[in-house]
């Protein structure tokens, strides 16, 4: 007797408007399902040379040590600080948010001497607030998220990246949510280790890390005194793999890889320029449109993310309720808070394919209507109409 | 003016006979590219709680702790390693190919006082071999390879496994390209912690690790008094996502797991035995051929991999060009050796969806015709009816 086969895979119709992973284009799946080839087979290698040269497109960048760890964006963040720090190395951690406390965790367990300093949820570090926490650490490495996926507050980076390297340290910087969505200047801005993820700006499924590495920080690698602790993640194996002697290092996820050269593809046919400004005239819509149903961002104006619009629940309003009823009512997926704010706030995301005036006009109706049926008394048309207003404006 | 774009994807046509990834079924393709939602998405989590089902059936487990880790077959060796490992634990490795070796360096960046023993490449472990050693060192686990991906030889583990036990040590195994081809009975003989790869036997793509921990395994990583090292392995968190709680861990690759799901579908469609039967067919088959054409396995006879026949490159013959032939020529991927035996070896896998009496056919046809033409003089229609014999009676 055969055992009892489990029901095929069959997903509901969702649109993704959470913190990640956002809406896939049909190329991108496309992509994914090409045949597999050979981890070494020369058609393989070349899509490697091809993605490397649109990743440092992307990350606006000229660093060779540029490519896809093999693994979820965590792991790039956990590849970043594996590789620049040795035990005892002193970094500072810039903490307004769950990425920053995970990085200050991973540091720790790196063998770091971690210093953190710390901001409430949502709010952001000023120049002189770093520049006093460098000036008292002296770190060799300073942690900070662009873009706080847990809080979408937008962290400005320039001056801080000046500041850091001024004190002749090196700044290591979370673009998990904002690569693609909105201006990184690897190179203009000087950062040294960037890291982000597939699944939200650049709209491929999760699985891989884009990571970018400066010449400095290569120098810090190669002149480590000890092995990296994980050997999965060590750059010194990995980059020989995507550079030059091709050698083994293991078996990369072929597919995953086809559909990120894909989606890298899509951003560069759009261009930079234009992605940014979508994602951003889909933000300001979304704003208004929100303002209109009552509702308010947890993060001041000026520093919000356009992708990942984090909003106050309104009061009496329950949080897992109305998230599972635009689920299951609307097909429309978006996030709860994370930490401190959970059960607080929504995070909507706007990322990628998901930035879609439609889906603006479909998330202000679907929400609109559950407030409504939850008791509130708010104009949905009026809603509608004001961020039909914006983009005829915009 | 847009940058120029790169080529889409569009890989060439390949018959994947190397030490994988194998060829992929049309409906592993169809799942991975099935619409992405959320990693915290009801339907997602269904599909999490249905893999570790069809997972504890291949591995042949009820061990709780049965999940997919998100990164190629090496996350799982690591995975496994540094969860049980803590600095200055004592460790035991058993290194008879490339895989032992790279056990071994994870080990030691774990902070494992590692033992190694050593034996040719292609040899195997005898239980007196590991009685000796574990005597001698006291390991807290000893690391084996099942099924030597860069040898082809196969490692016996019951006995093993009951000696390690009765000195108290905890046995952690490589099940990379054993697992869905040959038996791997987790519970019967005892294993502690296994990984594997999704691109062997299973035949989806690159990209997961399939690891179980027993009770015992569990226990060890519950009486931890250090943090794992590395925080996107951390079994006590992974598994909360995987587990009960759900909680957050990091954002999971929903398509690779909705291919995997789909692959130990069709694992457990087809049975493990019948699986098995086949594996071992289609490599007498290949075996009784290459025999005719005058090659010679690397590995003794009784302890031959089925999935993965590692044999000697004929004298005079060149490796590289060879495979280059097969590739180009007939579309055929194997793969060389590997270390030491790098330029002496062909490895040709028989794996998944590759081990079909279809490719056994057109391999003996390809390398017949290829070592002809570099002055061989072989019979490649007698290989072929050979082939064909071994089928009609086995």
């Amino acid at each position: 007797m055969k055992p009892s086969l489990l029901p095929a895979i069959s997903p509901p119709r969702r649109i993704l408007m959470g913190p990640g992973p956002s809406d896939i284009s049909p190329r991108v799946y496309a992509a994914l399902s090409a045949p597999t080839v050979g981890h070494l087979d020369p058609y393989y290698l070349k899509v490697m040379d091809g993605m490397q040269e649109m990743l440092r497109q992307v990350f606006q960048t000229k660093n060779e040590l540029t490519l896809a760890v093999s693994g979820t964006g965590s792991s790039g963040m956990e590849a970043c600080v594996v590789n620049l720090i040795e035990p005892g190395d002193r970094m500072l951690v810039c903490v307004n948010g769950v990425f920053g406390m995970r990085m200050a965790d991973v540091a720790t367990r790196a063998g770091a001497e971690v210093t953190t300093i710390e901001k409430e949820f949502g709010e952001i570090f000023s120049p002189e607030e770093i520049a006093e926490a460098v000036e008292k650490c002296n770190p060799k490495v300073v942690g900070i998220v662009h873009a706080e996926t847990s809080t979408g507050a937008l962290q400005p980076l320039e001056e801080i990246s000046k500041i850091v390297h001024d004190a002749g340290s090196l700044i290591l910087v979370d673009c998990v949510t904002s690569l693609g969505g909105i201006p990184v200047k690897v190179d203009e801005w000087n950062l040294d280790a960037v890291y982000s993820g597939t699944q939200k700006c650049l709209s491929c499924p999760p699985g891989l890390a884009p990571v970018t590495f400066s010449p400095q920080a290569v120098q810090v690698m190669d002149e480590r005194k000890s092995k990296v602790a994980s050997w999965y993640l060590d750059m010194s194996m990995v980059r020989q793999y995507w550079g030059g002697s091709r050698a083994y290092h293991d078996t990369a996820p072929i597919n995953m890889n086809y559909a990120l050269y894909e989606a890298l593809r899509l951003v560069l046919e759009e261009g930079l320029e234009n992605r940014f400004q979508r994602h951003m005239k889909n933000h300001l819509a979304l704003k208004a449109g929100l303002k209109e149903l009552g509702i308010e961002y947890s993060v001041p104006e000026g520093q919000q993310l356009p992708m990942l619009n984090s909003v106050f629940i309104p009061d009496g309003i329950d949080d897992a309720q109305i998230r599972k009823q635009l689920l299951n009512d609307y097909g429309i997926e978006i996030g709860g808070g994370l930490g401190p704010v959970k059960g607080k706030t929504w995070r909507i995301g706007l990322m990628g394919v998901s930035s879609e005036h439609s889906n603006v006009i479909q998330l202000l109706t679907a929400l609109g209507q559950c407030l409504n049926q939850a008791g509130k008394n708010v104009d949905v048309k009026a809603a509608i109409a004001v961020a039909h207003a914006v983009r005829s404006n915009g």
